[in-house]
């Protein structure tokens, strides 16, 4: 049994408001003819405000892909660490129960990955499995919950550690300035993430079921161009059109689970943009208020990528509503188009370490 | 029960042969007093020759990091597809009976990962999870086994194909004239491989235990910087020494699982080098034979980074004197230091698929 923890979702102190990145596209792309289009697009996202690493005007520099890959890495082993202590004690487990590290970040690169500062400087075990995944996009943050999932059941009781950073803010790129990019650069926020999955005990969900789709012949809709300028983020027009074909999916992944996907106690999804809550709503046939995690997670961040999934978890786990037994949906989007997804049911461990056990009896 | 079948392996078509990298090291290093050392290091490589993926001149020029990925992206779509379908026919499987692909690669990076490719234009079914790791460098041939061991563990009677492209040639930067540069622009080589797990059935080892151990305080030994020219491969002169920390790890992981690492049936172990091969062997107190199928993938093709398991592994196929229950290790190294292991057993599998069998029955 694997159950998916409280996580720990933090956000860097420089905040950029939607007035700020309309006034801001306004003087940068003046007089072009996708920029009317661009601010209609931008003002559509409900994204609020985001969180960026650095200053604006210092993002906007784009230093180049080696000093920007350099920030990358100061700032996730600045950033990452504290939240990796808070999802541990949130699953009430030290550093050394922990047997598998999966990384995932798309927006720098590192080789070692984090897994390795982290491993050395954070007391995990010298034999904790490291899984980095760097090329799953705004997908990651589910897939990293179902490969946790996967390593749960084929190492019985054995504890994974998700971390999630993603500054996209590093990927701006000042002479990209078609409609995807100029959509992108209101769009997405950074921040990290991590979450615990426990192989036995804990409260949260309990995850039962996972699975994969690829969209088919969609590769080129969500890609980087990888050039000596660093990552080039590319977004087709036709994503935002996505959910059309992956609601189906949904359905039956649940379907097979033996539930009704329109009828489930919570909803945690990938928050890609507006339309693909909306239309997704829509297609499954559930309340607007069903994705309200997710909406605030895109209000308040912005398209914070495979940490999006991590903040909307967080939100449920704030609201303390769910009760036992509650059966839910975890979705993520991205690259590939793919969709990576999770089913389980709420559960609430009972003297659930040997800690808290005491804890309690003495208590 | 997972089953790693046949691989099948790939060199490229243009070959450097030792005197080629010799003769080239004196003349672009001529005058430079860590010259000499260079050449001693490089002979003693043992590497005889290697297999690269463009004439050697042109892999000289540099033309950029975008131009060079744009040459990744391009030959790893080439190259790929052949050894995954010989790798699928060995183990007596179709892309259809596929369940997950693990895609590792430390030499270029693409988003979406080339999985996305892989299943749009290979057949594989839509909802094959996909498991790409691009930062477990040379170690990510043997932790792609093991997690692909994982993988059919969760999910019983699962099929995993694992993929490992590495162009080390694109990595190579003519500006980068240290010792550990040298020795690297003589020591890699390029590479395509294949492998199926298999969930059932099969012939091949049976995996049995996986284990992984990162060497402590020793991130920065091997690692990339990445800069506006690409990865620039780093390495530190203290990594030929790592073996001593490692056999222990080695031992104490047979010893776990109830064998003496001294007396096993075969071994597939990373060639890194030289020094790492006959080091292991003297701390394992194993004969020099025993690491024949690794040493012939070093003389043969260099270091192939994360294709060299898979090369050792069909080597031991090609050999065909396994019997069966014979007990081996698996055992891979790259950045981290990281070791990514795995212990198991030879099987023979009889009627092991519906086909095999009905084509057995009809026989």
């Amino acid at each position: 049994m694997a159950t998916l923890c409280r996580p720990e979702v933090a956000v860097p102190e420089y905040i950029v408001t939607r007035e700020d990145t309309l006034r801001l596209a306004e003087r940068l792309h003046a007089g072009k003819p996708q920029l009317n289009l661009a601010l209609r697009l931008i003002t559509n996202t409900g994204v609020q405000k985001r969180h960026i690493v650095q200053p604006l005007e210092r993002t906007l520099e784009h230093p180049g892909f080696e000093t920007r890959n350099r920030i990358y890495e100061r700032e996730a082993k600045r950033r990452v660490p504290p939240v990796v202590r808070q999802a541990l004690a949130h699953a009430e487990l030290t550093a050394r129960d922990i047997d598998a590290i999966i990384f995932v970040s798309c927006t720098g690169f590192m080789m070692p990955s984090m897994t390795a500062y982290l491993v050395n400087s954070m007391g995990f075990r010298h034999d904790t499995r490291q899984i980095p995944m760097a090329q799953l996009g705004c997908a990651a943050g589910a897939a990293a919950i179902s490969r946790a999932h996967d390593f749960c059941e084929a190492h019985p009781g054995a504890n994974v550690l998700i971390a999630a950073c993603e500054f996209c803010s590093l990927c701006y790129q000042p002479t990209d300035d078609d409609i995807g990019s100029l959509l992108s650069d209101g769009l997405f926020g950074d921040a990290v993430g991590a979450v615990v999955v426990r192989g036995s005990g804990g409260t949260g969900i309990r995850l039962e079921r996972n699975a994969a789709y690829l969209i088919p012949d969609t590769e080129e809709w969500i890609s980087y161009a990888v050039k000596n300028t660093g990552f080039h983020f590319q977004l087709d027009k036709r994503v935002p059109g996505t959910m059309k074909p992956l609601a189906p999916v949904l359905r039956q992944l649940v379907a097979r689970h033996g539930w009704n996907v329109g009828n489930l106690d919570f909803y945690i999804i990938h928050a890609g943009g507006p339309r693909i809550l909306n239309d997704l709503c829509r297609f499954l046939e559930v309340p607007q208020e069903a994705f309200r995690y997710s909406r605030a997670t895109l209000t308040e961040y912005g398209n914070i990528a495979s940490v999006v999934v991590l903040d909307s978890l967080g939100r449920m786990f704030a609201e303390n509503q769910v009760s036992e037994g509650a059966k839910g949906l975890i979705a993520g989007f991205g690259p590939g188009i793919t969709a990576e997804m999770a089913v389980g049911s709420w559960v609430t461990g009972r003297g659930q370490t040997r800690d808290s056990a005491r804890s309690a009896a003495v208590a």
